[in-house]
């Protein structure tokens, strides 16, 4: 395991965060067997901290018209557009195991047009994308391209507040050098039998 | 005032706000005079708002090394990067109030390498808008030109975390169409006799 | 009144300016109460001083199917797109005053797409943008987009040619760091009684 | 001689010029043994006309600490950088002239960075492209690059003003599709024997 | 195995290959496991498969001062600037096999800034770059830089024609929708055991 | 005939070059008149330069759906968008003298947009300057753009090809600075009376 920094800030201990951010640390460190670094690096500040994961979890975990591996696949193809290491290589895994899908993650990261998705898939990614890079300039016609391919505007809203979302979470990852857990990597790469 | 939609989304009205929302926006009808669309728009999701909001009060009403107007001079600079009419209009009327000063919003919005402001806010925003637009690349040379005008590493974060909430913030807005209140244009333009 | 310098180079003053630029200039003052900065400022050098304003006028002083806000509109948004301070925040009064909006230049200056304007005055805002950044790439669909609207071929000449002789001017403003009048800041913003 | 069209806008037949602009064209046929295109294309609006020309003639004419090739390396350069065909073509027939060097023209068009020039000339191309593709971002480390290689503030102004000026000429001819003249293609190309 | 298409162009069965390149992608399954997808994809093309491979190997397997996985390195950071999927992953596992680094490759992949390499390798990374994406503005000061490091004049050439070679090899990849083999996503990704 | 250097790296002597590569040079030499300066500057490693010219061979010397001056038309227009002085200048003259044609390869370097071409030539360059530029966006409707002109799949790959090609030498030449022979500017200027 590697004992190189993970923020160039300095980092809490697991002992010194205050008791409803140690809870949640605890739980996730139950669930996947380690704690994701961003866990730690972003509890320097612990309002900012609440806010973060209460805006992650209100995009990521609630119900709608994408499935969760959509939403990851936003996440990575945003991310790698904005060379944020920690967002693809962590929710990279996350997707290998939303999609059960052990090539799509660094597909999607590398060049989304490439990858084995759906059309549908496609254009969402070009909308989430177009929230990423040129966000001024989404239109009317950006809607229905949406449209086209059955998402509701419930759907955009999702798919745009998601790219806008680690717009944030990207800035702040390579504002601080936040480094992926190495265990992240082979995560959802070899399937599980069953 | 304006009959103009304020979001492409629908928008709810005040008594159907759940609870802690509403008081909110009653709090800052009080103080303002008016309220700003953001708290509108955004209460569709409801989730997402309490996020937001407490995102944005974890970087703009804390203390540090930043005042205020300076945190509002980052949120403009990088918005008229991000081509967000919203966040342009309202937080330049906010700079305005908070600056005393009628002039430097509109400078800083179009070009802040040629506006009204010290040495040490030309540096801020030029860390600012670099996590804005090209984050990955920031390094130990954008730190060390910020501890020479006296910032500190947590003055660092301040800044590139405001800069990076509102990539969020523009985002959002471009994405639903948020319009700005007709208030905003004028506020803090003719200096209040005292 | 700002007594900052209103460029890097040497002004002359108003007593030392060849007669038929001084005639000028003190036209302008008794017409709008105060000298535009460009004015004193590009006096530093006399030929160019009259090149500029006979093209300027031979622009924005002509009859043709733009009206006067129009042209003004075209000088706001590739002025905020060129960085040019000077020509965001002067022109951005004179739109005011020929729409009797108080409103709409801060919205153009920021993000067109967005403003309160016609979808004809979004495309001729469309081509003038194309020509402001990437000229080379005009070729028929472009005109054809404003014929659509209702556009001449004159009146594409004039949309475009205000937005090449803007790109000249806000290139000389930010050369010279021409500073824009105080008085810019507040014209337009309060309707006049009447 | 090619029978292209040198305009997609009507142009006027050399008797229905007006007379100033019949005269100049005149004389410029007389001197050069044709009649470059441009004279003929803009007076298609005499106004704009007679503003251009004595904008040009004010820049590339004037006296000062940059020779005529000096002038006409910031036209082809910042030209082609604008995508502008007649410009490149034109002016590097002049430049070939001024400079009685065949090569420096294509040169200087392609890359400047690798052309027959001095350091001198390098930095005044540095400049001059900075006006041309970012001129909001010059500041007084620009103006320091050129002082080091002698420039005074005038021959700033000088270099400055003739790139912005060509953004407006690249723009109108990219706008109006002015073809240069066949005769542009070899002037200069072999040295006259003396 | 994936059954999905390996190019957008007809792919020769092995059998119908030329003996010279049959044994070369016989060669390379013994040594390999598998055959990887270029080699028989541009196998279309058997002129340009042979001086494609002989390009590569004068690169890539010629001695100097890179270590091999540091010209893999280079592969690894142009590609993912270049969107190229195919060379991100293929060669992506031969730098982890190289480097015997099982994170590293995606690090790079992502942004090499934030990587586990070294100055030195940064700096090699900073001038590949460079020639992938701004060659035309190379100049002295970036040989220092590399010098600074111990780099050679031939070490430079080395560094930028492999990302010279690679911009090649992106854009085919790209044009012909070149798949990965699904073999190269997993390896080097586990320590084998000594 | 210029003295000054041909490439900043060693420059082989005729005498003390490989024998294949030698017998080239002179073969070119007796067909030429002169030996084109990337003959010898590339030579300075035998390998890579077998590589180079077999590959240029293979997409220059080749039948097919393209002309010869239609294969320079390529590396022109996209050896310009890459700021290469020794393939613009070099090859302009080639497709001077191919397409017979004084004018079109000093007009396709500026844009080639509006050069004297056919619509299906201009198709041909659109395609070729997104792989030379963007070629990870390259998809279905690029090709449907080529068939509209009647180039089957095979034109693509030949279209691709050259650009993908020059993407490497434009970036080979950059690198080591590499001179064009006085010789090419002139060539093909001066129709041969026959």
């Amino acid at each position: 395991m590697s004992s190189l920094p993970i923020s160039r800030f300095p980092v809490p201990r697991l002992e010194d965060l205050p008791e409803d951010i140690r809870q949640r640390v605890l739980e996730v460190q139950e669930k996947s067997g380690f704690v994701p670094n961003v866990f730690l690096a972003l509890a320097h500040r612990p309002a900012e901290w609440r806010a973060f994961f209460a805006y992650h979890d209100a995009l990521m975990e609630k119900e709608g018209g994408l499935t969760r591996a959509e939403r990851e696949m936003i996440v990575v193809a945003t991310s790698d557009a904005n060379d944020c290491q920690y967002c693809v290589v962590a929710h990279g895994a996350i997707l290998r195991i939303r999609a059960k899908n052990a090539l799509v993650a660094d597909q999607v990261a590398v060049n989304y047009r490439k990858a084995d998705i759906t059309p549908r898939q496609r254009a969402m990614l070009d909308f989430a994308m177009k929230v990423a890079l040129r966000a001024g300039e989404i239109a009317e016609p950006d809607f229905e391209a949406l449209r086209a391919h059955g998402f509701s505007e419930e759907d955009a809203w999702d798919i745009g507040a998601i790219a806008a979302f680690f717009a944030l979470s990207n800035r702040m990852a390579n504002l601080i050098d936040m480094r992926p857990n190495d265990e992240f990597y082979m995560l959802g790469r070899i399937p599980r039998s069953g």
